[in-house]
């Protein structure tokens, strides 16, 4: 299959799964959707850039700064507009095209900017307006082969990577010196983005979104290394901990803790089991041994060509889990003040045992 | 006055804004608006995170994740929500705690995603929605002298940046191995992002937003350089071409005519003038000169905490330029197949001559 039939083809899905929702129309930005349905995604800024899909056929309003290239791109024709007109007249002339006079219920991309959605609203203005995710996660959630070899691609990258930072890592070091080393790790390989890095060191370590700073690591701190990047559009992204000497008894114990909640959350995640059986498999170790009110997020996210995307591995979800699902498992215990420790893999579900895409050892990484 | 103070007035002079405008609530997402108004954004993603700004009062909904961080960075408290439970029940305890039973009018944040919109809707069904963005252009568009400096410091690297490419810049380079040069140039300067680089070799000059690929550098090339990184919150944004060799008559010509367009742009940039008054400077040349047809978007756009932002300097502007305005001169020619030009500094309107933060000679970058 050439790329072009893969992208004729996956267009032609969301299509059928429209009629079958009742959706006349879905609007995808300049986002993964996009880059998923059309193998390219120009540059996003505030210019409205969309393709919109009707039922029968689509058209592609583009900035016409961006127009050639698209074209050039995409091998499909663009509806231009320019700066100094606005996109209103492009976005009519592309529902005349599509033939929709009216539009009873418009999907519109999840992450499109609100600016853009206001804009579809006002010339569309349709009765009823959801978010285009639950079609897309329907095309989208469970990944064919050749996505799972680029992920599993992207992943021993990021493997490479987390080594190259826990190499880096070690008392007078900022943060920030860290994470440059594994940026330009990433680069020099190739990544066409670097999603992000964290270097969450001693007390940092207990935010699990911070990223990185100009705190210096010290002697006895936990440091905890996130990373992702991207590979021909697809994501990778894992979790290891760094310790500086030898740990406290306190520090070891919530190590362990979290690498046996990590361990039952990967068995857990079977073909026909649901997203929140991992959840629970993971949490309810953390509870069991007192750790659960520092367990301050859910298990696990999807993985592909976003960072986050379905399934969400929740204690609520009751998504069931197929071959060919991609996500994190990532339990982790945050003590404030103190320290954090988060130990992520990528698994995929197969008709037997999950498949782990990160091949790190898990053991802590202890820097004397 | 403290960056705590300083975050304290913005707020209350958007809250003015706001009854000036009739508007009841403002819904800011994790974007520079954010930034702009509490000094602080947390890593965004698909989770819920909005601050919203009552006439009187406001509140912050925040995914539990984030809330530790900030709480600790704001100094503001969060009504939290877990992954578990979802964010309806906080966004709706926010409103209670504004005393908004009803919200006529609903400003969203231009840039917030369209899933957080959509919740927002579904929660509040405002009968009345816009984007938020005219008022927060009204807070944001004149800088202070403070924000003029940060400024200043961003161009300055980014000066530096361009002159790091140029250098990188020879025949058998691939465009994404000078891209690499200049990323660690800004990283090892210290960028808390490098928002975008384009090192647009040959043809891909031709499309004004190809950022860089696997192209290699070919004597005769105009390499059109771009690049833009964030010091404490603040953008830069500069464009420069080079040569490989001496350049062939064609392409001296359109050198020439973009670089009069620039000055020309430049030189109207004066208080009370409008928008549009630079873009006809820049425009009419480029039209005098044969290249109208050839110079595909605006002239310019405005610099702060976003790489786009207001005021956007299009033919149709009407915006009247105001002493404090900063934005980007960038006019260009694109010859599909052969070749662009662009040449991109910024400025600052004064009560004189407008001031050029790029300090970067204009003349073409010759190397042989």
């Amino acid at each position: 299959m050439t790329v072009s039939d893969l992208h004729v083809e996956r267009l032609g899905r969301l299509q059928q799964l429209m009629i079958e929702a009742g959706v006349d129309l879905v609007a995808i930005a300049p986002t993964a959707n996009m880059r998923y349905l059309l193998g390219f995604m120009p540059h996003p800024d505030e210019r409205l850039c969309v393709l919109l899909v009707g039922q029968v056929s689509s058209r592609f309003v583009v900035p016409e700064l961006n127009a050639d290239q698209v074209e050039a791109n995409t091998g499909r024709k663009a509806i231009r507009w320019s700066d100094a007109e606005g996109p209103m007249q492009a976005v009519e002339q592309a529902l005349s095209g599509l033939g929709l006079k009216e539009v009873a219920r418009l999907a519109a991309d999840d992450t499109m900017r609100a600016d853009a959605l206001l804009v579809l609203q006002e010339v569309i203005r349709p009765p009823g307006l959801l978010a285009a995710g639950a079609l897309m996660t329907k095309l989208r959630m469970r990944k064919s082969d050749e996505e799972i070899d680029l992920l599993a691609r992207a992943a021993a990258v990021a493997d490479e990577a987390v080594l190259v930072g826990a190499d880096a890592c070690q008392p007078g070091v900022a943060e920030r010196q860290v994470a440059a080393k594994i940026e330009a790790f990433l680069r020099q390989r190739g990544a066409e983005a670097v999603d992000f890095i964290a270097v969450a060191s001693g007390p940092n370590g207990a935010f699990p979104h911070h990223e990185y700073g100009d705190r210096l690591l010290r002697e006895g701190d936990a440091v905890i290394l996130d990373l992702g990047a991207t590979f021909e559009g697809y994501k990778s992204d894992v979790s290891r901990v760094v310790h500086l000497g030898q740990p406290s008894a306190e520090c070891a114990a919530a190590f362990e803790a979290v690498l046996e909640a990590n361990r039952r959350g990967r068995q857990a995640a079977v073909a026909g089991a649901l997203a929140q059986d991992v959840d629970h498999a993971a949490r309810g170790w953390l509870e069991q041994t007192g750790y659960g009110p520092h367990f301050v997020h859910r298990t696990g996210h999807g993985l592909g060509m976003e960072i986050h995307e379905p399934p969400w591995i929740t204690a609520e979800s009751d998504t069931r889990l197929e071959p060919g699902m991609v996500f994190s498992v990532e339990p982790g215990v945050y003590l404030q003040g103190e320290f954090g420790i988060r130990i992520e893999d990528i698994v995929v579900v197969t008709e037997g045992q999950a498949r782990c895409l990160t091949g790190l050892d898990h053991a802590l990484i202890v820097r004397s």
